[in-house]
């Protein structure tokens, strides 16, 4: 028995429309250094439809991708719209990305068009003439001479290209389960993977978003997108403003403290997203320099989790809630958002908040142990996360070249390769990164926990936990310090250093002082590099008894 | 370019299951006239495995409908997951209906089960013997000796057919776009239409409820849900509830203020969703006898307009505010809800407050006017609402066998019979029905707004206008008027009385004195019955001139 329902699709037309009409008066405020300008969404949606109709006399047809490498702003915002609704597929290129990373993206991709931001325009130079498929790249806020491109590659300007055209298009009828967007993760592993958002993921996260127990975005907000619109597509924002109106701020290249205090002050904020690393960096500026940030009514964090600390100092002395979420661009990202229950006392309220956040509706997960058996949801079992849902990759974009990325899909659940808990009213902490967990003879031993304790004796800077074979008990922990400049430590002090703290059998035997640790592109530790190091015999081990 | 996103079902099951598992505290309170019973989420879980091994075991299979004949408790919450979860559809049969059009719906929905609450199977034995699918009556909340069965229906206890299932039940992967829930509208012109929801739909409805430009329904909420479930599905909430997580307080049969009020103080909920006549019958008792209603942030209201005198006395005195939704059977039926713009004056805010609301990015409106042509959105000119979208009807159940319906569509967008202005921004505002709208000499007039202005006469107690053939201007207005007792008045006197309250134009010259305004069986004025009397000449009609 069918529904006698109508049979629309969900797409990106759909927000564009809606956007631009009911909320016509919403806007978008580009940051421009010592202030803003202001384009409403119905602005918007006339340069969408005069983008739209430049990309088609460009030759982009039927779902060939238009790339960007772009900071928040504008225009991101007008591709953000324009690309899909046309039936096209916007790729967003990640600008901090290694070169031989970006040539791999592009070329895997086959952009048939880049989208630059002029500034970034020397940045794009330098890889360009590697990128295989690329014919036209347009230089936005800034004259199309500060890209340098090799013969073959046309380069338009923005606003010359969009100046002759019109305002209206005929937007198609994409079908919903169609690609809208890729993004390819920033893998530590292997080539970077493409995943690929369809119309429907994109409308059904629009709306958890906008959900009191997702994000909770209205159209009485103005969101400051500190979340690169090339990372995860900015957590999703840009599209939920369109569905909802509410306004959005865009910083453009100013990311640094300061200026994003300006943007607070001057631009009245009710909402931000951004990692807590930016929030770290407010934070000390703000406590040396007092600006008035009371406009900002939540700030949501993702990507690592915000100490607790912090969170007391942005409630308790600025009045400003940070929720923490959890996401990964396999997840379009959201797939737990923190909303602690009502009624409970200030102290266990606290308590939920320092966790990843509750599971929505959209998002199904498990546990799974060691032994491939999923664990309970008592608060205390341990395993890998697995989730699934209508905005959950289920592959990689043409990854069969390089294999089937089948290790990362267990039985059509996406392995996160995220490890921790979940309580029996679906809240999740996580820990570690599963590769990270070290398995010493049956028992998992948390390398996150292990750092954090190390971090923690005055005479070090950093401190990198990984796993190192062992006859006995499979795997055994190997800690490199980094020691802070001008202290000393032995191993043997910092181990009993951490006999307090762990369980004796966690308790690392293997100590190795090294200069720095190796990061990856996006700053995080890249034990890939430590674990081939030590590998080769390259790092000067300390065994004790 | 497909995208790699997971392609699953958005389906009735995975909300039971997300309900019942990550909010299994959140409870269903049902009031039993001095208290409440209190069960959660997880045993509502629970009891709807029981309740679908159970209609499995009376033979149900595939989509054959399972219909209801209940007052809003936990017994009908249960139904309302199980039932479309198990692939079944639930049919949600209105208590108030008159018994010919019961007879009609659940012939012809083809209702195999129904389950009844025991204080209404008296209404229910009237018409069973009519109904020529059904096989299992089962009477919940009493002795099943409360209902009078003729031979051949099988009648059964709830208590005693859930007691020996299990609390398993191997949910099926049901098609999203499949049916999963019906109900008939209570039209005023021909047999009632049925309207079938899917799966889909009501999924998309329920992260709409829960959205913030929508009812904002959170897990921090607990929901009065006074609309009966057998009303355009309670307007969702019994599904945005499993979806977010807010707790829910069913009334059962205590509709009248006082136990209303008593519900409200002694369950504190934040929020509650009626028609306006309940909230003017509890503001009226509230005023006699003062109670604690500070729990309650947000009460919506739809089916009607509510007075503004009232939404003020709601949000000065009580602090509680007053949110007008709009939307029909048809739409599921959120169509709109009225969230004001940010950063308006009070006064302006207000403005905003009385009208019908904003539209959501699901549902697309146009209003097209008397020659066909849309009319602009200038909140002046005024036109039919049409509308379109995923949770919007397309067609009604089995209509050909009367007749196709094809009156109640246009190019795919709903005719909703209703008009009014849609303002820039979205905001929409309907005054009439469009049958009710007197189409004088190319121009329209509103027959509420005339009855509204005759009914303020002090010797008036009711004024139903309706169009009357006219030579030369095709339709005038003819009034007619119920007198309170011991007043009187003329014809003359009455049009004297509007003289400066509408164009002189629209000045009525028809009126007709009568004892009453023939009602519907939801209390609404029967212009079907003034229209019919009116053309066999069995109106004393007087005509000015």
């Amino acid at each position: 028995m069918l529904s006698t329902m109508q049979d629309g699709n969900l797409s990106i037309g759909t927000l564009l429309r809606h956007g631009s009409r009911v909320h016509a008066g919403s806007t978008v405020s580009t940051w421009t250094g010592d202030g803003a300008r202001t384009t409403t969404f119905a602005e918007i949606g006339a340069d969408a439809a005069r983008l739209a109709n430049a990309l088609r006399g460009l030759g982009v047809t039927g779902d060939q991708r238009v790339a960007t490498f772009m900071w928040n702003n504008a225009e991101h915002q007008t591709a953000y719209l324009a690309v899909p609704a046309m039936g096209a597929v916007l790729h967003t290129l990640n600008l901090r990305l290694f070169p031989d990373q970006l040539t791999y993206i592009a070329n895997h991709a086959e952009d048939k068009v880049v989208i630059v931001d002029a500034t970034v325009a020397p940045l794009l130079a330098k890889v360009l003439p590697t990128f295989q498929t690329v014919e036209h790249v347009i230089v936005a806020n800034g004259p199309k001479d500060a890209l340098q491109a090799p013969d073959g590659i046309q380069v338009h300007s923005w606003t010359e290209l969009l100046a002759g055209q019109s305002a209206d298009f005929d937007w198609p009828d994409v079908d919903e389960r169609a690609a809208a967007a890729m993004c390819y993760t920033s893998g530590t592993t292997g080539n970077p993977k493409g995943v690929v958002y369809s119309h429907r993921s994109i409308w059904l996260h629009s709306m958890q978003v906008c959900m009191s127990d997702g994000l909770g975005l209205s159209p009485a907000d103005t969101s400051l997108v500190i979340v690169p619109q090339f990372h995860a597509m900015s957590w999703g924002m840009p599209y939920a403003a369109f569905m909802c109106g509410a306004s959005l701020v865009m910083p453009d290249r100013f990311l640094q403290p300061e200026p994003l205090l300006a943007m607070i002050e001057a631009l009245k904020p009710t909402h931000s997203a951004a990692v807590p690393t930016i929030w770290q960096g407010v934070l000390a500026a703000l406590e040396q320099n007092p600006r008035d940030i009371s406009s900002l009514r939540e700030v949501v964090v993702g990507g690592a989790a915000c100490p607790p600390s912090m969170m007391h100092t942005f409630a308790e002395k600025y009045g400003v809630h940070i929720v923490h979420a959890w996401g990964m661009t396999e997840t379009s990202p959201l797939g737990s958002v923190c909303r602690p229950p009502a009624g409970r006392s200030e102290e266990e309220t606290w308590r939920y908040r320092y966790t990843q956040g509750r599971l929505p509706a959209g998002v199904r997960a498990r546990l799974v142990g060691d032994d491939g058996a999923e664990v309970p949801w008592d608060g205390v079992s341990v395993g890998e996360l697995e989730v699934r849902g209508p905005w959950i990759t289920g592959s990689y974009y043409r990854l069969d070249e390089d294999g089937d990325g089948s290790e990362k899909f267990h039985d059509g659940w996406l392995r996160t390769g995220d490890v921790g808990t979940l309580t029996p009213d679906g809240f999740l902490t996580l820990t570690d990164r599963s590769k990270d967990i070290i398995k010493s003879g049956g028992e998992w031993i948390s390398s996150v926990e292990l750092e954090n304790h190390v971090m923690a004796h005055p005479s070090v800077a950093e401190a990198a936990v990984i796993g190192v074979p062992d006859a006995k008990w499979d795997e055994r922990p190997l800690v490199t310090v980094v020691l802070r400049e001008g202290a000393s430590a032995t191993p043997e002090e910092l181990r009993g250093f951490l006999a307090d703290k762990v369980a004796k059998w966690q308790v690392p035997e293997n100590w190795a002082f090294i200069p720095e640790v190796p990061k990856t592109s996006v700053g995080k530790f890249d034990k890939k590099v430590l674990r081939a190091q030590h590998a080769e015999g390259r790092l000067d081990v300390t065994h004790l008894d």
